[in-house]
C-alpha cells in the first residue's frame, strides 16, 4: 500500500468537514474514489481511484494520476494514449473520501473504448421500462486499437 | 450482500462494453460507485455507493436510493431531511462499475453539511503550493441540525 504519511492524520468530524486540512480517509484497499470531469462541457469523463501516491503526484504535478485496480499499479492519464489530462481544479468532498477533478482533456477522448466519456449508454428509470441500455453520445472519437497498444485490459479498470 | 440476481450476467468484455444489457460490476462489497450531479447546473453534488437492491429502486423508483457502508443499510436519499433527489437520467461506464446520475436535487442541499454540494473545499493543485484547502461555494444552505434529527454520523457516509 502506498505511503499515506505524505497526508495529515484524520482528526475530529468538526476537523474533517470544516478544516482547511487536507486529511483524506482511504479505503481497506489505501483508495479515494475520482470523479473525473471536462472542465469545459462538465461532462463526466470517468470514475477512477487514487491511492496516496496518485493523489500526491497528481496534486505536485497537476497532471491527472489514477491507481489501477486489476492492474495493481500507479498509472498517469494518458501515459500510453497521449490523452492526458491537466488538473484545472481539484476539489475534496466533506468526509474527504472523494476528489473531484475538472480537467482540460487532450486529445478526442478520455476511455479506452475510444469515446469522449466512458458515460455512453443511458439506463431508462422509471418503473416497468425495460432495462435495455440505450446508447447516447456513444460515437467513437477515435479508435482505441490505434492508440493503445495493449490489447484486452482496459486501462481504466 | 444485496441480491444481485435482479441483473444480468456479466459477459465478455465485449458485451459489457459495446451491449445493450445492464450487467453491473459489484465490487467485494457488493458496491458500485454513484456520482451525483445537479440536472441543471452540472455540479457534481455528491458521490455515494449502491448495492444491487439500491441500483434497482433507484431504476424502478426514479428516486435516488443509496447504501450507506458506514451505517450498512439501504438509504433512501432525503428519507430524514426531505432533501430527495429525483433521477432525469442515469447512465453506465464501459465496464459498468460505475453509474453517474443526473438529479433534480429537492430543498436546498444534498451535503449532511448544510451546503449544496459536498465538494465545497478546493485543494490547490501545482509544485510547491501549500496544502491548505479553500472553501468555494461553501456557504450553508440550511442548517443540518435542524434538518437531521440524528446527530454524529454523516448521513452519505
Amino acid at each position: 500500500m502506498a505511503d499515506q504519511s505524505a497526508f495529515a492524520q484524520r482528526g475530529s468530524t468538526e476537523e474533517i468537514e470544516e478544516g482547511r486540512t487536507l486529511a483524506p480517509k482511504f479505503d481497506a484497499d489505501g483508495l479515494v474514489t475520482c470523479v473525473t470531469t471536462d472542465a469545459a462541457s462538465g461532462e463526466v469523463l470517468m470514475v477512477a481511484h487514487m491511492n496516496a501516491e496518485a493523489l500526491a503526484r497528481t496534486i505536485e504535478s497537476g497532471d491527472a494520476w489514477y491507481y489501477s485496480r486489476s492492474r495493481k499499479r500507479l498509472w498517469r492519464k494518458g501515459e500510453e494514449s497521449g490523452h492526458i489530462q491537466r488538473v484545472v481544479e481539484m476539489r475534496i468532498d466533506c468526509d474527504q473520501d472523494a476528489v473531484w477533478i475538472k480537467v482540460a482533456q487532450a486529445g478526442p477522448g478520455a476511455c479506452h473504448t475510444g469515446r469522449r466519456s466512458c458515460f455512453y449508454r443511458v439506463v431508462p428509470v422509471g418503473a416497468g421500462q425495460a432495462l435495455t441500455l440505450e446508447f447516447r453520445d456513444g460515437d467513437k472519437a477515435f479508435d482505441p486499437q490505434a492508440v493503445y497498444r495493449r490489447n484486452g485490459e482496459p486501462p481504466g479498470a
